[in-house]
């Protein structure tokens, strides 16, 4: 389910106050118990215009999860497959270590509450196809989303889950040195 | 800090009375609030022998779930590299799709919170060294532990943790050629 955007109007006004209550409710202790209830409470806006909107609590965490990483860290478009990767991979890495690190990997626990997990992070798989699609078409041999994601999201955000403790640009690029050496 | 471990003495089963109440606070849905007060509160263990035991709660927690693993889990030595690593990772995706796959994740949330990151799961840690040893002392090429991690562990958590969509043994194994096709 798609909420409709028109940017200025009410409705961009409604998406706002949403993902900002969704955002504050994330940063606080009690962050797991977070629900569309207590969204609407926070947010002031109608619960049934949430679940009007969103559908449901993973959906609307997801949508706000999203917006602030296209906002924040849009998917880079440099011109070479290394580049867009290295740009990626290290802008990730910095994602992940900063104030929104924690609070991605919050949403995802909330994400995968639900039984609907084809979903999560749909628009930025998206938009990394994207990415993807423009090396083929440059005549690269980009790898699949999937070996992306393995080689590459992964341990970024294994080390920050497991350790606490993100790693910094050079690690990130040796993980792009190596999903294009398994493609080589 | 080393728990003192004497098997079916009163201090083992201290021991075995605080962490089943670790495991037990780790699965209520208010898991991110959990404390020593807590642990003593349901094992009956007075705090200030928790505290005397294991220090802190991310060390206390560690302890929990490296026993855990260690006693279900156990490290494999079948007499070869690919044998133990690929025993290790379909046993680790085996793991993290069962009841206690979750557990993990919440313990290794709670044992990032502190800021002595380094201890978390060092036990296993040595358990995984000692098995990458055994390969060298057969002539073999192991891989590093820190690419082992990377490369097998880090894509089994995941798809767990971001698809709530555990793998199965064959898409593990393929972590392992991985591992070994980039040693070669």
């Amino acid at each position: 389910m798609q909420p409709a955007r028109r940017p200025g109007g009410r409705s961009a006004k409604v998406r706002a106050a949403v993902h900002d209550a969704v955002l504050e409710l994330l940063r606080e202790e009690d962050w797991d118990t977070l629900s569309i209830a207590r969204v609407a409470e926070r947010s002031g806006v109608h619960q049934a215009t949430i679940y009007r909107r969103w559908g449901t609590l993973p959906a609307l965490v997801d949508d706000t999860v999203t917006e602030q990483l296209s906002k924040g860290s849009p998917v880079p478009d440099t011109g070479s497959l290394r580049g867009d990767l290295e740009a990626y991979a290290t802008q990730v890495a910095a994602d992940v270590a900063g104030p929104l690190g924690r609070l991605y990997v919050r949403a995802a626990h909330i994400g995968t509450r639900g039984d609907d997990h084809e979903t999560y992070m749909t628009d930025r798989a998206v938009q990394l196809e994207a990415m993807l699609q423009r090396a083929r078409l440059r005549g690269e041999d980009p790898p699949g989303l999937l070996e992306l994601m393995e080689l590459v999201l992964a341990p970024i955000y294994y080390h920050a889950i497991f350790f606490n403790r993100p790693i910094g640009p050079e690690h990130a690029r040796t993980y792009v040195d190596r999903l294009l050496r398994l493609r080589g």
